[in-house]
């Protein structure tokens, strides 16, 4: 997508479908002298559900954005809509949580280094210590928070203190080998993406790669999923998969799938930080 | 994509970019009386130009399609727009060019047999007589019109005027062996879509399979453009490859390239039949 | 893969790993004058299995098949090892099950029309009438079976006979809308392949498209498999996956699986005739 | 693949097609009383040429690899074979080459880091200082070999001294922004992979994915090769592509471009590890 100097303004929208929104919002931007860029939308006939998603320069002269805003609040107000505003010059702030596996942690750090992001990686949360170095040499802070059966409730508190304290907009488990608890997902107040190494619905659980390797798959998958109270039944973002044969031993699917969930979990984060994905009820739309 | 009972009108719009199209051309359709469905827009910064498609219900009691058209014309000229619109009712008439290979024309036949296409195929024209049989199996109406370099522009003519007699939106090539003439291509009226066994640019002009295998590549494609005058330069609409390897001779890759070929057009087609396609330029924007 | 003009045995063999196995095979078929064409080789260290295929040509002046199988035979009974022997002109015998959606049966019988197989199609069982027709313009034998709750047992005793009847070696699903008994797929003494319409082991059972439109995933698959007496649960030969989007109704759902369902039961097909898939335990090995 | 605990000898064979190959190879084999692990096997009828990867096990009591080089050699010389053969417990040693741009890198020497290649990785060599500190970082030692036109020559004398000292058996140009001399490539001793940015043969040359973004294709691709004294016209190893739009500006062909570039050249480097690459003519066999 193109990445113009200006300063932009995006706004997803979703409502009950219903006659006039697509004219009421257009007319809401331009009515505040904004030019809108790019819109999205799509409406699904058996939920009877309305998407939008539209950018709109801010940058202009003569632009008032909380006038925009006030009238976008307005036409929200009057059609019952659910909306999000972000803008190109506040990026979002991520924090990710990971364990061991050290995989998809480089992988979005250094493609946020590379400027594939428009986002803030701030904070990186860890049940171990091992990754502290590799952390600490992208420049992020490393908080290690142990947790076991004891003292979960507690360390849960001590994350959520961290991502309010970091000011964090986002949650992303990048191969977190940690169940989070249903308050701990209550409490968050922002969404968390988690990468499964599956190809969900097959293969829930625990060990996917090894439930693969004994079913005989000819493809494996990855699946990155907004993290719900449901364990692996959140809604899917993005899903990909890779070939493989007899010939792969349980550790070659670990390897291929490696490389998958890098790609699938990257792209998620991609489209999220993008403003691209609204949720509704386990579903997903993703505007790309 | 959703298949609504009612009557729906599809706008294309190009034009210059410039502030207020969206929010003009939303008032246009929503002053008429009409529900926007669904809409897809894109600005291209390097051409500083704007496309956009959008769905409109025209089925609402006390909707006027003539007045929407007439607003709709008012905005395309207050901002130098080119526009179409077609209507769910009114399917769009294809004539297929083949020659002898069948596995494009059984394909789109079969496609349009099982209710895949909004559209009529009601001409076939070839310069063989061979394929006579299967397309009439399909109902479809088959022309031999053989041509060689001495009655080139003769024949042409012929086929000038069936497509003209069987009132044809678009014609597609479908593995036709033979060259259109420049004046054909002027004089045609309607869009053409070629169909070429490989990844354009790669291997131009003929037996792209052969060159394929000399070249040694591990994966082969095919190439779904529009036609223009210059051969194998078109718009390309779709492409899509397939992996291959050191295993396969020439008659392997031909195989599998026809498998590449029906998808690849089948796909092309139907976005076409769908008004997802604009041209500009050399290049298209597809809406999908 | 070359087609070479010559006769050509296939040799699949698997047996408990062991060492002297490939030197043992490669010096008997070498010691009855028959040059080896091709072969491909497989360990599974985990099951400690051996697999092999290997092509040989016995069409040189001084060669004697029959001499080859002895050798063959000697060296089968001295490692304990399973083999199947087949020749180049000898083509397997297809019979293909289908109720009414064409799509899987107009595409087989179109690849054996352009020759991508070699194999003869000698019989369609249906237990609808509706695809007569369909099947006799490719000039294959139509057999209506009705079947029901109440007559299954005897109908299925008449799909036996049309099948020893007909020489058939494989049976082929294409989209058998009918479960076999139990007693049917261990009195049928051919493979059976069935074509599933979802990725396995992910919507196992009704409706898969429906389930996969639900759960709201981002790509759709199509499962190849062995029949056994255990409903979608046999060994897997080909699956694939096409993209899908929030766009996307279950309708079109249906039209994407369409093409993945052919495509995947096809490449199964081919790998079954050219003599490349092995089953062990709830597996396949397959020699691409 | 399977990683035994044993140490494995691979073989690679090319030569002229000829009768009795396949079983003096295996005979060789097993009469030095090795066990034979894995063998693949191909003949490319068109060329006349057979090319075999065999592996087999050199860890048993009583088993002398000497003993099986010397049976091996004799058969090489009996059918004028070019052979190969390399052990589990020689890794090989990579020299990278890198200019600024660091995802090919990183990714490597993450992935070696990972433990995903039997090899060492001992040498970076670029033209520019700018990579120093993330080369040290993964423990590899770094080169800089400024070059300009008027000191190409003696910097390349430089070079290859700094492979012979490291003793180094595969040369990655890993985005080296250089072009090698004719001289440089006679002289090296070692295969070179390098990774072009588009499919080639489309787009050949500089800038390919302006190129693409000019021609409007729907795939982009990357390409790793064998580096000859033919620029871009090496023996292509792999491929692969990704799907791109008209939404795609320049800058995310570039960041999708980076991530196809990455797989396409690890998968190669992998296959080349692994002894699965046979060059012939200005082809690859590659055995997976």
């Amino acid at each position: 997508m193109s990445e113009p100097p200006q300063k932009v303004a995006t706004l997803l929208v979703s409502c009950a479908d219903q006659r006039g929104i697509v004219a009421a919002i257009a007319a809401a931007i331009a009515g505040a002298g904004c030019n809108i860029l790019d819109a999205d939308q799509h409406t699904d006939p058996q939920a009877d559900m309305f998407f939008q998603r539209i950018r709109f320069d801010v940058s202009h002269l003569g632009v008032d954005p909380a006038e925009a805003e006030r009238a976008i609040s307005e036409v929200s107000k009057r059609f019952g809509m659910q909306t999000s505003l972000s803008y190109s010059d506040r990026p979002k702030r991520v924090a990710l949580f990971v364990s061991k596996y050290d995989h998809c942690l480089v992988d979005l750090l250094w493609r946020s280094r590379a400027g594939e992001f428009r986002a803030e990686f701030p904070l990186v949360i860890s049940n171990h210590p091992d990754l502290a170095e590799t952390v600490r040499g992208f420049g992020a802070r490393f908080e290690h928070v142990p947790i076991n059966s004891a003292n979960k409730a507690e360390q849960e508190q001590k994350e959520l203190a961290l991502l309010r304290e970091r000011a964090v907009d986002l949650v992303v488990l990048a191969r977190y080998m940690q169940v989070l608890s249903a308050d701990f997902i209550d409490r968050v107040g922002v969404p968390v993406i988690n990468i499964h190494h599956s190809f969900l619905p097959a293969f829930i659980g625990g060990k996917p790669y090894h439930q693969a390797y004994e079913r005989g798959v000819k493809l494996i998958g990855a699946t990155a999923h907004l993290v719900t109270s449901q364990l692996d039944e959140g809604p899917i973002i993005e899903q990909d998969v890779v070939r493989c044969s007899h010939r792969d031993l349980v550790s070659d699917l670990v390897r291929k799938g490696r490389d998958l969930e890098k790609m699938v979990l990257a792209r998620a984060v991609r489209h999220h930080l993008e403003d691209r994905v609204l949720q509704y009820g386990n579903k997903t739309v993703v505007f790309d």
